[in-house]
This record gives structure tokens, C-alpha cells and sequence, in this order.
């Protein structure tokens, strides 16, 4: 099958198209015909060489796909061959085929393209655990979320509005987005480049500070991010681009009944894996058919181009998701 | 009335009986001729000048009561003159009469002696919080208490073995200490002064982890805490007698799923003071009623004696709980 390898860690440039073997599904298994698949900024950080795949997953790229059911492995009956199926993999998403575990796909909804079905797990499910599974976002709260314009973010913000259409969104942006995020309807962007986060959420919010922060930038922010909760709230950490390591005060942290908590999707055990994109299924995924959320999509690429949409995806210069396209017969 | 006040900041001996104004119940609050209150190690430290109460609340230490109501505000309808009630003030128990609000009182089941009910409020309310309300430790999963003997963990014992029988409860203690904890019941007793906790909780748990960790300590035990805790666990902190300020791996937080959890209970609003403790009396109260549970005291002085219960605190060589009886002809 067509599959995107890379030799070597590096740049984009490692990245090439090959032929590789099949996968077969092993007992439990589904085999999947991608396609559809989208970059996510993991992917990016695998092929640099920092972000090995779990233990049993594919080597290959790519964290989500969109396609059909091609063979089941044994013991799987929860699906059929043929069936219209989205969902996460630990690996191997830019490939012909994929294997991927039942309870890890969704269906796709009748109204929703190949394309759009290809950017809905990583980045809406990332969103939906780590703001409404826990800690447990709550309608009429506030939130500051990072990172305006990307994935996550964007997913983020279209939960916020159709799961708890009160919850006060902050959002910070570089310059050249902020005005791309002020469209999608949240209530504040802060131009990060421009002022200092920490002192534009105190003024935004009487200095009360937010109830939960959504963050992958780690140790540069950390001070600022805890400044900017309210008391009771949560500091969730989904990414350390920003570094690792920080310095805290704990007796700051007791006072103010804060939280932080550690959060990552892909290395988590099968069950528990299941069990959040089960409960995200069924919070959130009519919200798709219904078309009340439509993934946004910055632009399509065909598998071939993967290191284009990698360059794009490295230059930050991208508002919404990159997609790429494996099977164009099906798309087209 | 009679009461404790201190006229300066420092060692037990700043303390002294004097005669204060009797309070008076404004609005919405409760006067509790006090019977009995108990110490508590917040107590010490608010004495040394170093824990003033929340604005409005009194300056007199002592932070929970058990006594009859003898006067109601305005507006409260929940209690009569001579009920028997337990409960948690921000301050002021150390006196013959102490102001409560209505929804921070318990009624005192009939079987309770007024020294053991005056045990109940801060200590249990605190345990119970830090490990039932949040995080919410679930039978079968494994726990580490820090502290063999104090008040909280002694309570903490006492509501795992009541609440969740199954719970592995891993305990640290000091070598003069690790027989009678192990006499409360619980599962293995690490003694912190012959051995690294952190070894031994690895040993203790196949190298996973506990669940979660209730710790009072802070600094000096984060880094060991965050290793013997399980992926996916919590470590809720509730005191930082070993220091305020650490170094923190924020990429180790997040690839372990971990929580850290600042928590206090007495500066939290009235409201939500009231949910902690109507939430407590429901899932809990029973077990004081039925014997379940019935407090460890090391000790009981009257009021007079409060220099040498303070003592006797700092020494840590108490086992349980330091009753102050205030009223003794009730008591008697």
C-alpha cells in the first residue's frame, strides 16, 4: 500500500512516499481504508524524532483518519465492512490502511464530507475531554484558551458555543489571527504579541481570573497562566511547547484551591481510550450531523504533498486544520 | 465570657483565659454556647501570627465547635435554642460562646459524647473533601496518607476503611508511631524516618503508583509524591509544612495524566462551606450515629490547659485528637 515513511528524523523534507506492506488486523482489530486524514502538530513533533509512537502502534504518521471499514479482525462486531467510519490511531494514519481498534471509531454522520470527518478526533475529542470530561466546564463559566487559530483551539471554541453557549471564551491570538478568531464568535482576543495575557484577563475579568485554562505552552506560562485563574480553577496542560521545567508555589496554589492537571490523549490504554470517545460521541457528535459545528479547514492536500502541509503546519501560518487527501477517487 | 485571646503573635505562652464581650448573632448566623472544641494544627499556626482568619470572622483561635444553640439571628429557621450542634467556625471557638452560620452546623448524633463530637468538623470534613468529594477516590484503588496519627490522617484512615473498604491505604509515620497506625487498620505503615517513602511505595505497588496522595508537607515531598503517584493521579495539598516552593516537570505531569490539587478549607465562602458540609453530614454523618467511626482522642484538657495542649501539639507526640473543654459542667 501507499504510505508516507520517513528514513531518518528531521524536517519535513525526511518524509517521502513508499510502498509498504498491509496491515492485517489482529484479533479485536479493524482494518480501515483511509481517505482522509489531517496533520496534527504531534505529527510534526514525531518526525522530529520526539514523540515516538506507543508501544504495538504503527511507525508510521498520523493520528486520525476518515474511511471504511475494509476487514475485521476476529471478534469485532460493533462494525461492518463498507461501514462510513472517523476515529483516533496511535499511528499509522498516513497510509492506504489502518488499524484501528472498534471502540476508537464513530460513524460518520450522512452530511459531513470525507474531508471534514478527517479533522473531527484528534483536535474536537483533545477538546471535549479537556474542558468537559474534566474538569467539567460548566455553562456561565469563563475560559481562556491558547493558541488562537489552531486545532485544538478552534475545536475548543465551536464546543464552547454549542455545548455551553454562556461560558465566557478568551482567547489569545498572534496578530495576524486575531481577527479570524474574533469572527468565530468568542467574547475576547488578546493579541499576545501585542500585551501581556496575564494583565488583559484581570481587566477582562475584574481581576477574578478564569475558571479554566486550556494550555500547550507549559513552563513559559505557567506563572501567568495561575495568575489569570480564579480560585477553584483548573490549569489543564495538554502540550510543553513553551518548555517543561518551572518553578511553583505550592502555598499560592493551596490558597487559591487551584488545580493543574497533565493531560494526553494518544499513549492512554485502549479501555480508557474507548471510554472518552464514547462519552465524547454521544455529548457531541450530533452536533456535527446537525451541522451546528463544521470542522474548519484551512486547505486539503493531496498525500503527496505531505511535506507542503507540514512546512504550512510548521510556519504556524495555518487557521484551522490541514488535511490530507489519500484516496481521491473516493473524495472527488 | 471566658475566652482564649492572645495579646501578641508567638510560642503557646502568648495564650491566656481573659473576658471578652459576649458576640451577638447578626443576620443569618447562630450563637453556640460552646462545650467543648478541639486543637487543631492550623491553630498553632495562626498563633505564631502566620494564618489570620478570613476577614469578618473572629479573632480568637479555634476553627470547630460542639455546644448547644443559645441565640439565632435573623432569618434562620434551620435550628432552635438547645439544639446540640457540631460544627465549623473561621474562628473563635476557643470561648464560651462562638458565632456559626446555619449551614456550617451539624446536629451531634445522640450517641456521641460532646469531646468526640467536638473532634468531627475539621478534620473529617477535611479528609472527606480532599479524598471523596475531590478527587473522588474510587473502592478498589490504592491511597497514600501522609502523617500517621495527625488528626486529618487519622480521620482519612477511618473514612477509607468506612467509605471504601477495598482501598489500599499506604501510610507514613514516624517510627514511634508505626505500631498504633497499624492498629487503625491499615494496609502497610512506611516508616519515613528508617526509609524513602518513594522506595518503598514503588515496592509497595509493583512500581504503579497510588491513585492518590493526601499531603500536607508540600515542597519537600513534591517530587517523591508526583513519582509514587499512579498515572492518572491526584496529589491533593492541603498544608506546606515542608516548604511552598518547588521545581516541577510539567512534561512529566502531563505524559503521566497527573492532577495537583491545591486545597483549603476554611477561607472558602460561606455558601460553598455549606455544600462541603451538607455533602459530608449526607454520606458520612451515619457513621459517627451507628459507632462506625468514633474519634481518636489522645487527650482531653479543660480550657485552662490550652498552653499545654498547644505543647503537647508542636512535640507531636499526640496520637489522635487534643480536646479543649470549655463548659465542663455540661461535659461532666
Amino acid at each position: 500500500m501507499k504510505a508516507i515513511v520517513n528514513d531518518s528524523f528531521g524536517g519535513p523534507e525526511v518524509m517521502r512516499v513508499a510502498s509498504v506492506p498491509e496491515p492485517t488486523p489482529g484479533p479485536g482489530q479493524v482494518l480501515v481504508k483511509v481517505v482522509a486524514t489531517s496533520v496534527n502538530r504531534p505529527d510534526v513533533v514525531q518526525r522530529q524524532g520526539n514523540y515516538p509512537p506507543p508501544p504495538g502502534d504503527s511507525n508510521i504518521l498520523g493520528l486520525e483518519i476518515a474511511g471504511t471499514v475494509a476487514a475485521l479482525g476476529d471478534g469485532v462486531d460493533q462494525w461492518r465492512c463498507g461501514d462510513r467510519v472517523m476515529g483516533l490511531v496511535g499511528g499509522g494514519a498516513y497510509a492506504e490502511f489502518s488499524l484501528a481498534w472498534p471502540g476508537h471509531l464513530m460513524r460518520i454522520p450522512e452530511s459531513m464530507s470525507w474531508e471534514q470527518a478527517a479533522c473531527v478526533s484528534e483536535t474536537y475529542i483533545t477538546a471535549h475531554l479537556n474542558l468537559f470530561q474534566f474538569p467539567g466546564l460548566l455553562d456561565g463559566q469563563q475560559v481562556l484558551l491558547h493558541g488562537g487559530g489552531g486545532g485544538v483551539n478552534t475545536a475548543a471554541i465551536q464546543l464552547c458555543r454549542a455545548l455551553a453557549p454562556s461560558v465566557k471564551i478568551l482567547v489569545t491570538a498572534s496578530t495576524t489571527k486575531v481577527q479570524r478568531v474574533r469572527d468565530l464568535g468568542v467574547d475576547h482576543v488578546i493579541d499576545y504579541q501585542q500585551r501581556s495575557f496575564q494583565e488583559e484577563v484581570a481587566k477582562l475579568t475584574d481581576g477574578r481570573g478564569v475558571d479554566v485554562i486550556l494550555d500547550h505552552i507549559g513552563a513559559a506560562y505557567l506563572h501567568a497562566n495561575l495568575k489569570s485563574l480564579a480560585v477553584n480553577g483548573t490549569l489543564m496542560l495538554i502540550g510543553v511547547m513553551g518548555g517543561a521545567k518551572s518553578d511553583l508555589n505550592l502555598a499560592q496554589l493551596m490558597v487559591k484551591r487551584q488545580k493543574i492537571a497533565g493531560s494526553v490523549l494518544r499513549p492512554r490504554p485502549v479501555g480508557e481510550k474507548s471510554a472518552i470517545i464514547s462519552r465524547f460521541a454521544s455529548e457531541a457528535l450530533e452536533l456535527f450531523s446537525d451541522g451546528k459545528i463544521i470542522p474548519l479547514i484551512h486547505k486539503v492536500f493531496p498525500l503527496e504533498k505531505v511535506v507542503e502541509a507540514h512546512k504550512l503546519m510548521e510556519s504556524s501560518g495555518h487557521f484551522g486544520k490541514l488535511v490530507l487527501i489519500i484516496d481521491s477517487e473516493v473524495s472527488l
